[in-house]
């Protein structure tokens, strides 16, 4: 293996995953919904394949999508970008991540991250040769310490690569917070990197893009997918929408990653990206309903959990049961309980951080998080 | 852009596709069938929708298409591998490429490569860190040069990467060649990364895996992918073939890359792959009346047709229309006569080497074919 992967385990999603089939626990683990994504979307995708939409899509996507990406931009931020020089459609965000980052940022460029954070970030700018600096947010609320972030900005700093709303914490980054990144990256010209596939499940407050912020949208790329918007995470589909001088960026990465995206998933995404608003307010409340009733089981069951505006997450302080860190009592959930949760600990550059929490999705049916809790209730 | 990625363009085939688009010429260029993939698959893949396989696949791929995969490989080249540590699904071939290269090479490393080649190759090694050693190819037969190639090994060479049959000339590398590489690589510790996507559309001889002959397994990652052999080219789904010290390197920098790739296409692979002997002759049956109908008629307009012994592609050398390079040629092609081809110059380290020569497809049908070579009669 190369030396600047040597230090990665095999996904903590993987292992935990497999680990779940193994032991025929329930999965609160990896982000994925045991339930199906709409039928106006499957079935868009079934007329694709009909309609012999096989072969290679354009590299940087399939004109109707990138259209549908960019109304809904429109929509969701007031911004107007153009479809074609400003919309990279890509093998779901995990691409657009690496496609941003490996066509971006240079060895030795610094980019700041906050811990926690999703594994393939750090992976990734591994990946580029980049120096990480990272700050970390720290329970019950997650708040970004915005002085000890200004004081990691230096000269050599490229870019921030935030994500909110926030696995695994739930954490939604404030207006204020948004505004003194905002007026940190404008004063010391940083780019953001801004993953945003959870935005349209934000409960306590409203989603806001940093492309929005006055003076942002230059330098900004932002990154969001198909897959948890429309509980179809096996798909794939994901974009970047950026300026057109780092769109060139990312698009040059992106044709040497995987040239091009699935075509009649691509046009099944266009056709999902254009429903009413009423699909993305059933979307919430069913997900409000679920996550009332992970919570308030975590919380019968003696966790503390932290407060989550966002994401289908939520993270919860595990050391009343007593195991000596979030990887002994993950392990002891599945073997012992019957049920998968993700140690935080993967997520920090220092693993010893994260070693009271664990993360606990709720994009179950709602029998299944009954079940869950209820298997805690009897045996934790 | 990072620096990494300056010196690359848009790729050919996104200018030339799009050029295409643009003057309604008849498209020769990008390799992509204008007809559609077998209803078998298709049927496959819109039966995985509405069964709901629509959420996050195991990363290294679904079960049923590694198996597909390992059965398929064994049934090629006789050699048994592992599913489950031994193959790891992509999002088409150009990912397997990418993460073969960020996943096994360090920068300084060097890598042998054969020009002319397909431009990823270039691009995806220059992501590394790589060193690249190029061996040209020429015409009219595009043998290996072997004693230059042994001349470029050094103790820092790390790998071969190698294409057969060859994208874009249809040459495909004989056993003489192959055994004289797999020689070089045994005694040299060399790595081998063999593009073989195009294996089954061989009609001169048989394809052979270097990875089947003696003592290379252990050092080969195999790459194919589904898109030719199906006409199915805007699927993406790929894979690499590789021991497990390997394929731990492909599924580390695979995992970070894409993490995993659109599982219900991947169920529907699982099934191509299982197709009858008899799809696997008609397709090379009908490949082979396209072949002659393009290679009759480019001699006719008064080419110099290079053989092609595999693949979809023929070279040609375009002198005899005393325009100044290939790019020149090509631009008068697509606006004076209405036909797409690609120019060859893009696919070697030093464009000189490749300004007599132009790629067609014949992966069109007759009827497409023929309207092509007509132009090219009357306006050429
Ligand atoms: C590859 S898992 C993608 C992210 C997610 O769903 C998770 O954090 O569980
Ligand atoms: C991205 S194009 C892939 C290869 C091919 O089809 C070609 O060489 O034309």
């Amino acid at each position: 293996v190369a030396k600047r992967l040597e230090k990665f385990k095999t996904t903590i999603f993987t292992q935990m995953s497999s680990l779940a089939i193994k032991h025929g626990a329930i999965n609160l683990g990896q982000g994925f919904p045991n339930f199906d994504g709409p039928d106006f979307v499957k079935e868009a995708a079934i007329q694709a394949i009909r309609d012999g939409k096989n072969q290679y899509a354009r590299g940087h996507g399939v004109p109707d999508l990138n259209s549908a990406v960019a109304e809904r931009f429109k929509k969701d931020t007031g911004l107007v970008v153009d479809p074609e020089k400003e919309v990279t459609v890509t093998s779901g965000c995990t691409e657009a991540i690496a496609a941003t980052i490996l066509g971006l940022i240079n060895p030795g460029d610094e980019v700041i991250l906050f811990a926690p954070f999703y594994d393939s970030y750090e992976a990734t700018l591994s990946m580029a040769g980049a120096k990480i600096k990272c700050i970390t947010l720290r329970p019950p609320n997650f708040s970004i310490p915005i002085d000890e972030l200004k004081s990691v900005v230096s000269k050599d700093t490229r870019a921030i690569l935030m994500n909110t709303p926030h696995n695994p914490t739930g954490k939604m980054f404030t207006r204020e917070e948004q505004i003194a990144i905002a007026t940190l990256c404008i004063e010391n010209d940083v780019l953001v990197f801004s993953d945003e596939v959870y935005d349209k499940l934000a409960f306590e407050m409203d989603h806001i893009s940093i492309a929005s912020l006055p003076g942002m949208y230059e330098r900004t790329v932002t990154l969001n997918s198909l897959g948890k918007t429309f509980s179809l995470t096996g798909w794939k589909i994901g974009w970047a929408i950026a300026p057109p001088h780092l769109t060139w960026g990312v698009r040059q990465a992106h044709s040497y990653l995987t040239f091009a995206t699935s075509t009649p998933m691509q046009n099944a995404a266009a056709t999902a990206l254009r429903a009413p608003d009423s699909y993305y307010e059933e979307l919430k409340r069913d997900y409000g309903v679920k996550k009332s009733i992970l919570v308030e089981g975590l919380e019968s069951v003696g966790f503390t959990v932290h407060p989550s505006s966002g994401t289908y997450f939520v993270v919860v302080d595990h050391t009343p049961f007593g195991l000596e860190n979030d990887v002994a009592f993950c392990e002891y959930l599945i073997k012992e309980v019957g049920v998968v949760a993700i140690p935080t600990s993967v997520f920090y550059l220092n693993p010893e951080e994260g070693k009271n929490l664990v993360r606990f999705t709720f994009c179950k049916d709602e029998g299944t998080l009954r079940s869950a809790v209820e298997r805690m209730k009897e045996k934790l």
